[in-house]
């Protein structure tokens, strides 16, 4: 996330179109930064823009991807096999709840009467917030992987904690994401396939969008290392769009990402001929998309181009 | 939720009930109990179903429901409105995260390469899982509702701490929600007329449904009076169909609750002529709805009943 002064010109920026997406009512403040109700209007943009989505991934893929959709909480034992809280700490959503009797619980409401945390009369609850959306679909798949991989159609809310200004960073938004998992080559092919496939649904959508060689934001020192030899291997391709101009490098609207060996090693997947099953995924980020569209095309849908509409079925 | 015996005749129902869902590839295991991966064959039933009740809605409001969708996470300040941690403390979801920097983090790993638990290293995140659909809403409400009140169309996850082996029991799932707040009179009339319309959509579903008198799950000594109270006040009413036979009382597939003032008492909400609001909402539990339609009618949705399939637009 970067980091701006509270009064720079992309701080004042990135308020001044949340301002306008609040009296739009395409996004409704719930009282915290990256926390919106969605208003009719705005879901209807995200619903269309899935559709045409699911309508490449059609065009892509056929009947062939396995559909599945999870809750936004996950099990523990699956978010650990991703080892995302080594690389991102600061972004996971740990879930706990209240799992005594009578008189923890009065102990409880007694630190909340006086105005104290009660946190620590919670335990875990055996879950986690979904980070991205493909994390709880390995742990659901077979050791052996069918002769041919599998690809996958995956939707999902995930959660992020990285309160920001910008409505374009959400604490909690959907990812629409097609996944490959099964040899190396044709992982590598599943990314590199999508980058194209992302750009033309963009372009559709009349959004100015480039590929950029990208890293995600690794925590800490290690992660610094991370960072650099993810960008140096190209395993990241974002598709970037300039929401606020020259003030910052644009937002990634779509990810494309080679994962290597990183699931098949941790969660134990192997090729019908025995090698360690290589992963690749395409991820949408629908309110961002949804966003890009409006910043672009201005607040009110029903006079966004001919060409646009057309591409959304409106 | 009812305590069985492992080997119950109503436990082997419900197992064998998940089971079957499972070979059928509408429900896909997570490796905890109440958490599932939905098929696209599962999450067409769900969208058709919900198709149903956004016609019903439109046919008893017309375009005056307020559309509002909110993430699966809300702010704690809104949670602690509600009061739910006093009565439902053990269902309650809370988010934490890590907030430290790099020496904080390789202790946290530390404890977590000892195979130690590592929850003590996070900090409570400001959000809190969503209960239930229409929490969220009550805070993004001005504190004087205009004339006729709100009527408000919300549709989101919803989260329970209470595994289960039972599949109509999820820790994670949907729920469609009506909720109405003015006046009180509106707000009892709302709740009623509710408990018809939803009938009527479970009558077009073939699913043979009874309205009862019903209470929350209160926790607690105290929770039992306040059980007691709801129940004798009628204030919520379920409409229930019995999956598992005369195993048990039924599974409730939509709840219709008057709320009286105690959404207005605690977010501050009052009506134009100055009272208290109150507030009434129905909410379809969506999954439930579907996997009545699964237990009813059968594991193929192509062999439902023909009216079944017309009430769905299939």
């Amino acid at each position: 996330m970067p980091n701006e002064a509270p009064h720079s010109d992309l701080s004042v920026a990135r308020q001044a179109f949340r301002d306008e997406l609040v009296v739009a009512d395409l996004l409704i403040p719930m009282g915290i930064d990256g926390l919106y109700g969605r208003s009719g209007t705005f879901e209807a943009i995200v619903d269309d823009v899935d559709a045409l989505v699911r309508r490449t991934g059609y065009r892509v893929h056929g009947e062939e991807p396995m559909v599945r959709r999870f809750p936004p909480v996950y099990p523990r034992e699956a978010f650990e096999r991703t080892d995302y809280i080594a690389s991102f700490p600061n972004l996971t959503g740990a879930v706990s709840t209240f799992t005594g009797g009578d008189k923890q619980h009065r102990a409880l409401l007694a630190d909340r009467d006086a105005g104290l945390p009660w946190d620590g009369h919670l335990a875990a609850a055996g879950t986690m917030l979904v980070s991205a959306a493909c994390h709880p679909v390995y742990a659901t798949l077979p050791g052996i992987l069918p002769d041919n991989g599998v690809l996958l159609d995956i939707y999902g809310y995930c959660f992020r904690h990285e309160p920001a200004v910008d409505p374009a960073r959400m604490q909690a938004f959907r990812m629409h994401e097609y996944v490959f998992a099964g040899d190396a080559q044709r992982a590598q092919e599943h990314r590199d396939a999508w980058v194209g496939h992302g750009l033309a649904v963009l372009a559709h959508l009349g959004l100015s969008a480039a590929a950029m060689p990208a890293n995600d934001p690794f925590f800490g020192r290690v992660g610094k290392m991370l960072a650099t030899n993810q960008r140096a291997d190209e395993l990241k391709t974002e598709l970037v769009v300039r929401l606020y101009g020259d003030l910052d490098d644009g937002t990634a609207l779509v990810s494309a990402n080679c994962h290597r060996d990183h699931f098949g090693e941790t969660f134990g997947l192997r090729t019908a001929d025995g090698a360690v099953a290589h992963s690749a995924c395409v991820g949408f980020g629908m309110e961002r998309i949804a966003l890009a569209l409006l910043r672009t095309h201005g607040t009110d849908p029903a006079c966004w181009p001919a060409d646009v509409r057309a591409a959304l079925h409106r």
